[in-house]
């Protein structure tokens, strides 16, 4: 009998959900809004009949479905249990048993968003065929996950990866959403590389192409660095430093075999890896064999992919 | 039949060896000197010879024996594979396969020193009673051990625990014995927090009972702030800010249980775990549950703990 595996990523917009087969193929996807009101009592009853739903129309039964992985965008720890999670409104939730009863007893295993991101690009995307991976997700924010022997390093209270709030600039005044000065995120992020460019073009009196874009964003800070604009490259080189400088630190804490930078800033392509390869080069002289550096290609999905990881 | 384990950790002056019993207790020591002519090829075959006089003295049969534990002060692969150790003059060496073809086939583990070191101090010193346990060690330099789930952290390459060469201060200008600028080495070892209180009194007017002390140490830069002296003083708080940040970006990473400080200036004392618990708080808005930090409690002995650790 065919078996398969479900994956959910549950979003602060919306929650998707991949139906997998055990190989990593995706064989569908469904996509449903998460409803946040009432401190977000709607959303594991939304995702527990969504579910029944699509495996009743796919005649597919309960025994042949191995497990539930879910991703969620807060701190969990490794038996399921959320102590806060701000952005679905979720406070002191055991989402795994939850989850699990509203299935019927089906096995739930939950993990922060990020390391299940890296989980899904260690299976299938840009760090398949490896055990030991470090992800950067560089979007709005910088998230980051740690895989050790094909395992996720949760953290025992629920924080290992949080590589966003590492501190590479002891010397910033301006503060970090998570209430710090000079986090990684402030530097590496999509909101963070447009805060750097302006800061630049408001302290120099260089002529720069950014200055005829009203409102530029985190893409066109990379195309004009692309297109040789001094001061968008320089803005890109800051947020290079910065995630060499963090990588560096993770890579002498749990040295892994590569690092996956993914997020919507990673389609920048090969300028963000060779530029950060090369300081991470620069601030690791005492490792003599060093990590690999790879673009994720899962994008949104990898979240789904690697939920479904977790039950496998 | 009583089980027995051994303990070695290598040195670049002496071999320590201990032999334990199965509960942690230390029940005898030995000390060979560490010959490192030849390329120390006589380091494993002296090792051997030690414990096989040592088990035929106490009428201990092999079988009777869980193995021997190695530590060895550089990088060592999971395999017992170590690539190059500059203090030993190792280079390309299997030294648990060769170890234990010496031993007649017992079970030999090999681990970086400053791991397996972290290792003894969760077994049996100051992180006893935890799994997820991140050690320093405050000597010469600045040593690092991680241990996940009981387990320590090597690193692909070798590397993992690393943390002395974390750059906490990306606007330095000294080089670190690395090759590096601004690794936490240069300010938390015996040797960084002299360097920072000299830099301190060579810039600054101010009186301090510091000068009066001829080539002072680290333990008088200790001594003097406990009583009071403005400039050594500052001198810890550099070493306390800098930990604070390095155990900061650990704990984001890996997010252990505890922080355990150990080596030569780790005899300071609270003032130590104080300091750097401030500045850990003060990094760390992001973590609601924080991890504790201890003091280790088996000293030099740490090393032969946790390479007896390593075989049970």
């Amino acid at each position: 009998m065919k078996q398969y595996a479900i994956g959910v990523d549950v979003g602060g917009t919306s929650v998707k959900l991949g139906l997998f087969d055990t190989q990593g193929n995706c064989l569908q996807k469904r996509e449903i809004p998460t409803r946040k009101e009432q401190k977000g009592a709607w959303i594991l009853p939304d995702i527990a009949s969504c579910i029944l739903d699509w495996l009743k129309k796919e005649s597919i039964d309960k025994s042949q479905v191995k497990g539930v992985g879910v991703g969620i965008p807060g701190p969990v720890t490794s038996d399921g249990y959320v102590p806060v999670c701000v952005n679905l409104g979720w406070t002191d939730l055991y989402v795994g048993k939850e989850l699990s009863d509203l299935l019927g007893g089906m096995e739930v295993r939950v993990g922060n968003d990020a390391n299940v991101a890296a989980l899904g690009e260690l299976w299938c995307g840009g760090a398949k065929g490896y055990q030991n991976v470090v992800l950067l997700t560089l979007g709005t924010g910088v998230g980051g996950g740690v895989i050790l022997d094909g395992k996720i390093i949760d953290g025992v209270h629920g924080a290992g990866g949080e590589l966003g709030h590492i501190i590479v600039n002891p010397n910033e005044t301006s503060r970090c959403n998570c209430g710090s000065c000079g986090c990684l995120e402030q530097y590496a992020s999509a909101t963070g590389v447009v805060r750097v460019a302006n800061q630049i073009l408001s302290t120099s009196k260089e002529s720069s192409s950014l200055r005829q874009i009203k409102d530029f964003c985190a893409k066109d800070v990379f195309d004009q660095a692309k297109a040789g604009d001094a001061i968008a490259k320089e803005a890109v080189d800051v947020l290079c430093k910065y995630l060499g400088l963090a990588t560096a630190s993770t890579a002498l804490t749990v040295d892994p075999e590569i690092f996956v930078i993914g997020g919507g800033v990673s389609r920048a392509g090969d300028i963000l890896t060779k530029g950060i390869g090369f300081y991470f080069e620069k601030f690791t002289p005492i490792l003599k064999k060093k990590a690999k550096f790879a673009l994720a290609t899962l994008g949104n999905d990898a979240g789904i992919y690697g939920a479904a990881k977790m039950v496998l």
